[in-house]
């Protein structure tokens, strides 16, 4: 049988371009010869939908374009992912389904079993899974489907009480298919390839895995999709963070089978929700290792790219301060978007070091993308003097300061609304973490690049982009952080060293450590109890940021949801 | 059996808190000759704990807590709500549980079967379901325990493949007891109580319903515990909106039973996820009816004064404006916290008529709190003056609107930063729908009042507020409306008359409808399709903006949840 791997970047409820690109694929394996294309998880509405799925009216095309398909798999199979109706009174209403067409007609369908409800996953929230579990014949071959997580659930301490694949053995299949949106994050796509790598030392048979690719919002889906012969070894990976394909004859993937048993690392299951280095002086290392690095910055460009074309935006706009973060997320949206669709605006005000705007002309000259000085100095002066008759007597703060910071992000909406931008965000992890920014200000803008990278990470992302030629000025690498809002200000007058904090950080967020652990673990107690605290308390001002390219194993935002109103470790 | 009814309010993450209100009521229970109390789900750490649960150390808190009140339950029985750990392998590793501690022992437990993840409930994330059922025998009676939405199972479609009372009836119970974080919305008070009702009918036993009270966060929990004989009548009602406590003593609830067969209206249970009438006319009345406004009313002044104690704030700030939106949350602020705490920012622009700030001071001047003038026109103008370079040779637009409400915004913030302030919002549900707002803007603020209720609404909340005497001066409620950002702007000249645009809107996000259905409805096609595309492509703006108090069985924010990066019906 030829299966033809349909790789292909989707957008959320844009049935009609979702069903196209559909479309075409099956084209494209019908001229190649292929007996049955795949693509991946819920490719007809595009994965995540959300709460869409709850209208009736998004049901119905999804079922439109099904439609669609199942018209033209005239001679040629079709495995699309797709929401369907829970036939069964009980339950939620809705299925995670992957429906195989055949000439004209549905041939086979299959459920969702393990439905993932953590991190950014909701899938609970609209589905019920499968409780009982076929294979399906297509071309004489018995093909056990399943759905991303549905292999996943290995290891000592399975997150589900079923396997399905345990389930579908039962019918003595002799091929996997799993179709999958499978997230990325630094460490993820290692772990997957082991996945699928288990399920096939298991089950001994070929596996076929199909993934997304593209942004949704926050959400990198990164490809990488798997061909694994039935002595799991791999036979084809395609592409990384972009659209692919491939054909495959099956007949090539069964060769003699030289597997060992079942090896699994225990609590595999878990490296998706818990650190994966427990090794204290590693932490750093780890997270700047410079294929990781690497790894992220393809992942940001694409992130960057996608919220703009789908969103259908071209151009966009950012404070550039001289600073490492601006520098780092300038040079990321030029190389997405091309550098001459971002403007950055230079807003120095009274308390701006002497090289601040040298130092952001210099980047915006090797960038050769279009920048424009607005001093803030009048502005604020003329807060000040509006604000006086409050104000007189008491001395200058953090309420100072942020207005300072407010006016800049005034001036970057401002500019934004008036040409049509997107104001870019440059706020890092460490930042975010610990509140160590504006709300309204410097935390203003409609997309966050650098929110899931820690300070030390964006260090290491500047030095990747430098590694052909200098695009970053030194200057702006070795200089000390500033937020520039008080005379000789530097961050570390407020936060500890950032290979401190971001360890610390790193166990708490990451590593879900409490202060004991961190303590025990050779940090200062004190240190401890306040970042645990700045990171808690500031969760008022993370629940009002803009979305963030994750790119880690958690990341504030949609990843990691707690309560404002609290009183835990705070 | 005498049973204590302890219907408190918790503090998130505040053990100590929550374990010292538990202890008094188990004292207060012994002195009255209780022999079980009986907390809400989850007590010991409050409900909605979300993510903290992934903290180990969180996990080794809330298990101290049950500890402390295991040796407070000597002669005593206590019924607590606590996270705990699962014994099995497989699975989530935690479980939401009833435990009933006694004489210095776990006497009894049970596990919540029903883990609701629709709207703004998350529990799959952290909880395995149960999967048996045993009643608890505790002073010679069969107790048949249950957790919220273990009892909501109900009607021709339910929402579970298992009904855990129909399980706990093999064991033959005398009476049941459910504890719960039931959250309110306007219209949730009758839904629980019937529920409750055919559960009695269903069952033929007197049930105990303990719930929370409180607001956390976005999600005010009404209290409004319940007793209600064998035949299904109702026993005893405690208060809503606030603590409260009441001892029953079980052997007068068994009366005779004349209760009919269950009789049980289809589909109970999507009562919770659609909406309540289906009669387009009766949507405005049922939206502004006098008894939902004055629930609504309820909620709203007990969350906004939970939110500013539990979060350690006493003062607030707000811009007034002299509309209508401003005044409603002044004098609700003015209500929760004392007007004295609440300081008025009249912020008049060239734009402003000559009535704004007039109105604004007789608002003010009715509820005795302090109020400031700071007129934005030179600060609008220095912006203008800044930006001349980029904006020479364009014409007045949303840039420049923006521009104003944002430097009203780092006004109100500026001040809220200097005094220790919490700015609040006054967006209402219509702008947050359509997107007729300025990010940063008049979005600004730490508490969204109004976010849940359409404009509509505002106004009948207005004329509740003034029920005995006019606090909102007259001018305020006829004049209108109009953000004054531009020469003789009015809300009408972007949005359609609010009885209208309200009725499209709440078929649209409490009803789940579709385009087609709301024109057939009677709306003009055009208008529909303009209403919901702005609500589609204004997510961005809603995902940066403040918790809002929940009064709606659907509110934006935590409990819609929609990609940004999205092209459906847009």
């Amino acid at each position: 049988m030829k299966v033809f791997l349909a790789q292909q970047n989707y957008h959320i409820g844009n049935f009609a371009l979702n069903l196209e690109k559909m479309l075409q694929a099956v084209e494209e394996g019908r001229i190649l010869g292929a007996d049955l294309v795949v693509f991946s998880e819920l490719s007809v509405c595009g994965y995540p939908p959300r709460d869409f799925l709850e209208f009736e009216d998004f049901m119905l095309e999804a079922e439109a374009s099904v439609d669609a398909l199942t018209k033209a798999s005239v001679d040629i199979g079709i495995l699309v992912g797709t929401p369907t109706r829970n036939p069964q009174r009980e339950g939620k209403d809705l299925l995670n389904s992957a429906v195989l067409l055949y000439n004209g007609m549905v041939h086979g369908i299959t459920h969702k079993s393990l439905l993932p409800n953590y991190d950014v996953f909701d899938e609970y929230r609209y589905f019920e899974p499968a409780y009982n579990w076929n294979v399906i014949e297509f071309k004489g071959k018995k093909i056990a489907v399943t759905i991303c997580e549905d292999i996943w659930n290995l290891g000592d301490n399975p997150l589900y009480r079923v396997c399905p694949m345990d389930k579908l053995m039962l019918q003595s299949p002799d091929l996997m298919i799993n179709i999958s949106a499978s997230p990325f994050d630094f460490s993820h796509d290692e772990d997957r390839k082991e996945v699928v790598r288990l399920n096939v030392l298991k089950y001994k048979m070929p596996l076929l895995y199909c993934n997304a690719v593209g942004a949704q919002t926050e959400i990198v889906f990164d490809g990488g999709s798997l061909v694994f012969n039935s002595d799991a070894s791999l036979f084809k990976q395609l592409n990384y963070f972009q659209e692919d394909s491939f054909l495959i004859d099956t007949n090539l993937l069964f060769v003699e089978n030289k597997a060992a048993n079942l090896d699994t690392p225990p609590m595999l299951n878990d490296s998706m929700r818990v650190s994966h280095t427990d090794n204290l002086l590693e932490i750093i290392d780890y997270l700047t290792a410079s294929d990781n690095i690497e790894q992220i910055h393809h992942a940001l460009v694409l992130g960057i790219r996608d919220y703009f074309s789908k969103m259908g935006f071209k151009k966009a706009i950012l404070g550039s301060s001289g600073g490492i973060d601006s520098a780092v997320v300038l040079a990321l949206a030029a190389e997405a978007l091309g550098a001459e669709n971002i403007t950055s605006i230079l807003m120095p005000s009274g308390f701006s070091s002497s090289h601040s705007v040298d130092d952001a002309v210099a980047l915006s000259k090797n960038l050769c993308n279009p920048y424009h000085v607005i001093p803030i100095e009048t502005i604020f002066e003329t807060f000040l003097q509006t604000l006086n008759p409050l104000f007189e007597g008491t001395s200058f703060g953090v309420a100072e300061e942020n207005i300072q910071s407010r006016s800049r992000g005034n001036l970057l909406m401002a500019i934004a609304n008036k040409f049509g931008y997107v104001l870019l965000n440059t706020s890092n992890k460490s930042e975010l973490a610990t509140g160590y920014g504006t709300l309204y200000g410097d935390m203003a803008g409609g997309l966050s690049v650098l929110g899931d990278l820690y300070k030390v990470q964006v260090y290491a992302l500047a030095k990747y982009i430098n590694r052909n030629q200098e695009i970053i000025p030194k200057n702006i690498i070795v200089k000390e952080p500033s937020a520039e809002l008080r005379p000789n200000q530097k961050d570390s007058d407020s936060l500890p060293d950032y290979s401190i904090l971001d360890n610390i950080l790193y166990l708490y967020v990451e590593g879900r450590k409490g202060p004991k652990e961190i303590i025990e673990a050779g940090f200062d107690a004190d240190l401890v109890k306040r970042v645990l605290k700045m990171v808690n308390i500031n969760e008022y001002k993370r629940n009002q940021f803009c979305p963030i390219i994750r790119v880690s194993t958690k990341a504030f935002g949609v990843g990691r949801r707690l309560p404002i109103v609290a009183k835990y470790l705070s």
